[in-house]
């Protein structure tokens, strides 16, 4: 995931700071630079560049959608939800600015991703119907039958055992929602074919699967210094998990059939795979 | 304010709800359903008539603005920022559904609005370079440099006094940035020209500094019944107001000025002004 420009231009939509708004946009900035795997970038430029576009053109919506990614870290570690006090190994935003701060820092960055998706830069790339589309989809993927619905799925499921069925289809919005929505922004801005998007829909939805459960497995078998959070810390909110319900063994077995699915939608493109490819087992076989 | 189609067309944008995320979903729809004053889409509506479109047209940018409203609201009344227990008369959102469900509904109200802008019914009516502009226009003004610049300089100022100057920026931020939001979206439905777009910033912003003046002038003169929610509520929290720094008589003149001011930026367009008129005279003299 070698993405040297992508650092400096999610950092260039925030505002200009002065010094009456200058607690919001320091809480946006600290979460957005805090790190992290790029996951949800790197995929919009590889599907980009996969279906013949640009990296360059591609980039405001890989800003946008990690911008709907670091709002959900920080909405979600809020007191009121999982109220965590460490994320990526840093204080949790709302930590350092407080909950009034992290909340609005939240609302911020999640502004912030239509505003850069439909930004002067990104038309003049891409024109008005690619960004229309792009911004639709990531708020479809990200709202309430998307990401926010998983979230709500994941709160209502806390301290109960939850059936297979339940969790499969949480993770399927929390996680799997956005990650679809980074590849179809990918596609789109390339001017993909909606039979090429469904393929796109296809690897994600089964890298989705494939990331949270290995989620669930390193939160067993990691330590808080390699994951940059406490372990365990599933098994001690009493949540179900796919270790929980089906055990470490099996698991490993579903993430490795799910991450060799998700390479056969890849064999549907003519592009070269083999970054994508390799991205899918280094999901499955990474340590944190 | 005779918007018989409003309430059903906004609510016609939230998602099928299922069992799942059934909470959510009814968080949102209990806030978007409240009621209020429909302030912000008549102003989309009416400034797109002015410009020669049609209300048809405009009214799914007009539901996205009170989208945008509605989640500020819910946000703004959790625990960590104001801690309201009424709004509109109701229990707040966090009172029904809980502090979770609240601050998801708000973040599923926020996403819903690019969605409803950038909507399939939107793209048909609008076109796309329509739609990406006007959702663009509400991501910048209901951004950080807008109404949640606003938010976080209205919560770093309580229990302090404050300059006129800042409370002025904050309320041209806080109040005035939305309602710029909705006057531009309502010209950008009708392809009007950027003067006519500066001549509705400007009425804009006129009647939102007459809004928010008018706000303070009831938080005293009031009663709990009539208003909705608790009168006094600035002066219990210290808040530095248009009425604590100038006093209840020079807050009447100088509302009634920039109503005056407001209507003179309307006489720059050739359409029939009678509404929008009659609606900066209502604002001043509203009771509620």
């Amino acid at each position: 995931m070698d993405m040297p420009n992508f650092e400096k231009e999610l950092l260039s939509y925030l505002p200009e700071t002065d010094d009456k708004i200058k607690t919001v946009v320091s809480s946006m900035e600290y979460s957005l630079s805090a790190g992290g795997k790029r996951i949800r970038p790197f995929l919009v430029l590889e599907f980009a560049k996969l279906c013949g576009g640009s990296e360059t053109n591609a980039m405001p919506f890989a800003c946008a959608v990690e911008m709907i990614h670091t709002y959900s870290l920080i909405h979600d570690d809020l007191p009121c939800m999982d109220n965590d006090d460490l994320r990526r190994g840093k204080p949790t935003n709302h930590k350092v600015f407080g909950e009034a701060a992290a909340l609005l820092g939240g609302d911020g960055l999640l502004t912030l991703a239509f505003e850069t998706a439909l930004s002067q830069k990104a038309v003049s790339l891409n024109g008005y119907e690619k960004c229309a589309k792009a911004a639709f989809t990531l708020a479809k993927y990200a709202g309430a039958v998307g990401m926010i619905g998983g979230q709500i799925i994941d709160l209502e499921s806390e301290n109960k055992k939850i059936p297979l069925e339940t969790l499969q289809i949480m993770d399927k919005k929390k996680t799997g929602a956005l990650i679809a929505a980074a590849c179809v922004m990918g596609c789109i801005s390339a001017g993909a074919s909606e039979e090429q998007i469904q393929s796109a829909v296809g690897y994600a939805e089964n890298i989705g699967i494939a990331f949270q459960i290995v989620d669930d497995i390193l939160d067993v078998t990691s330590d808080t210094e390699t994951l940059g959070k406490p372990v365990g810390s599933d098994y001690e909110n009493n949540k179900s998990t796919y270790v929980s319900l089906l055990g470490i063994d099996e698991c490993r077995k579903i993430s490795s059939d799910l991450t060799e699915k998700a390479v056969e939608y890849l064999k549907k493109f003519d592009g070269d795979i083999t970054e994508l490819e390799n991205f899918a087992y280094y999901l499955r076989d990474r340590k944190k």
